[in-house]
């Protein structure tokens, strides 16, 4: 029971969204999270952003056309307002959270090991919806991408990596994905160790995470990159300069409806047919 | 042996190079086609472009560089030119031709099924070099990827594909592969017929083919995407402008040293510690 809840931190919703989704067309992902909130009470924390004017009025005009008009701002400029009374009283009662993009080490160098990180992962135990997008996408995952060139096979020693917020353990999470061309940084991250499964999300993409399980939405791909069963990678014995080798990697490219088990690292068959049917 | 013969149709060599090699620092790669070259005899064939002003200048300035003095040009304006007698003289008792880069399309269009073209043929057949960089790199293969979004993922009906000239079968080539971020139009063009071996070469980076196995050179990786574990793929159901969906694609990444089995679509595990001893 202690293995099933360690891999399984929260008991509620993840969107996990790849940057630029749409707020102006068919907004079929903040649709998803606007049908997910519980109590139609939304937290934008737009901690990742150095300067997150105007990001609330942007999130406020969608949700509010999309039914959800109690939506408020989560800030946190430095890191005594993450233990902050005031700033704590503000997830009071709260059950769904959205962070908007920027970086990610902002929101985890903020808010991580803090009494608002502990909110924000309570909210989720409890079986709350927590939605992020591009930063608040990538800290939702146990390790967490933060820089590499995109555009370029992975040199060793490109790829720099912290912990993330850690809602979705096992994972690490790039996104942007095949619109910056991060395949290659991908490999690069799991390839250092292959328990992690890398997820790639395209812009306009999410994936809905809930009970280890997640189904795609929106009009790009997510890309599944699995190292486990790799038979030669030369990652930790090549010059930091050079290209890296790895044999075997498993790769999946899911798109709008597909189901994934992240137990098994497996596509689900059937809920796809159901879906289609 | 007549499907032997079909799966190798030369036996020569073929230097492929995903685009932009290094001219001006150490040339790895062009070093390699210079010492490849049997008789110090280089036609260069820059056929791929609209305008191939300059493209003799720069290849002399660096094969001479390199000990290869005697380059000379074969350009084709129309198709007429390659039956034209003159040109087809210009390829006698030549062994080794570079095609620079341009429009795939070009080459094919020009060339392809004419005087000019069995000659080419001919030459890799008796032992011969062809070497070709980006679109001369990309016409090698059976099937030719011609067009299709980079920086995205695949959606069906967004590659358009076309005969190449066939010296490398059962494969498609891309260039300039992760600098354009084109795996998702790698994987969508194999997955609509997995007998045909993705590669995918970054720019600076080289593949030289000799007896259906291959090495790597240059500075980049190279991609080799094989779909043929493939266990659901919709490219043939779903609506052209749909996201598609590809399940259990296997995935190489290799590097300068390492070595690949055409015939098996295996990496070569003992050549790359051979060569590293």
């Amino acid at each position: 029971m202690t293995k099933a809840r360690k891999s399984r931190p929260g008991d509620g919703t993840l969107v996990i969204i790849g940057g630029h989704e749409d707020h102006d067309g068919d907004r079929l992902i903040l649709k998803e999270v606007a049908g997910l909130i519980p109590d139609g009470r939304l937290v934008l924390a737009t901690i990742a952003s150095d300067e997150p004017e105007g990001y609330l009025e942007k999130y406020r005009n969608t949700f509010g056309e999309l039914g959800v008009n109690d939506v408020s701002e989560l800030y946190v400029r430095d890191r005594p307002d993450a233990s902050n009374e005031e700033h704590i009283r503000l997830l009071d009662d709260i059950r769904a959270v959205f962070f908007s993009g920027g970086d990610q080490l902002r929101i985890t160098s903020q808010i991580g090991g803090s009494a608002i990180g502990d909110r924000i992962m309570a909210i989720y135990r409890d079986g709350g919806l927590i939605a992020g997008t591009s930063a608040g996408a990538s800290m939702m995952s146990e390790t967490m991408l933060v820089k590499g060139s995109s555009s370029s096979s992975f040199r060793t020693g490109d790829v720099r990596m912290a912990p993330g917020l850690g809602l979705l353990p096992n994972v690490i999470i790039d996104q942007h994905f095949a619109e910056r061309g991060r395949i290659g940084r991908l490999i690069g991250a799991v390839s250092q160790n292959p328990r992690e499964l890398g997820i790639g999300i395209d812009e306009d993409t999410a994936i809905v995470v809930q009970n280890e399980e997640f189904r795609v939405i929106g009009s790009g791909g997510v890309y599944l990159v699995d190292a486990s069963g790799v038979t030669h990678s030369d990652v930790a014995d090549a010059e930091t300069s050079t290209t890296a080798s790895v044999h075997d990697l498993k790769l999946h490219v899911l798109s709008a409806g597909d189901r994934f088990d992240l137990r098994t690292r497996r596509p689900i068959a059937e809920a796809r047919s159901k879906e289609h049917s």
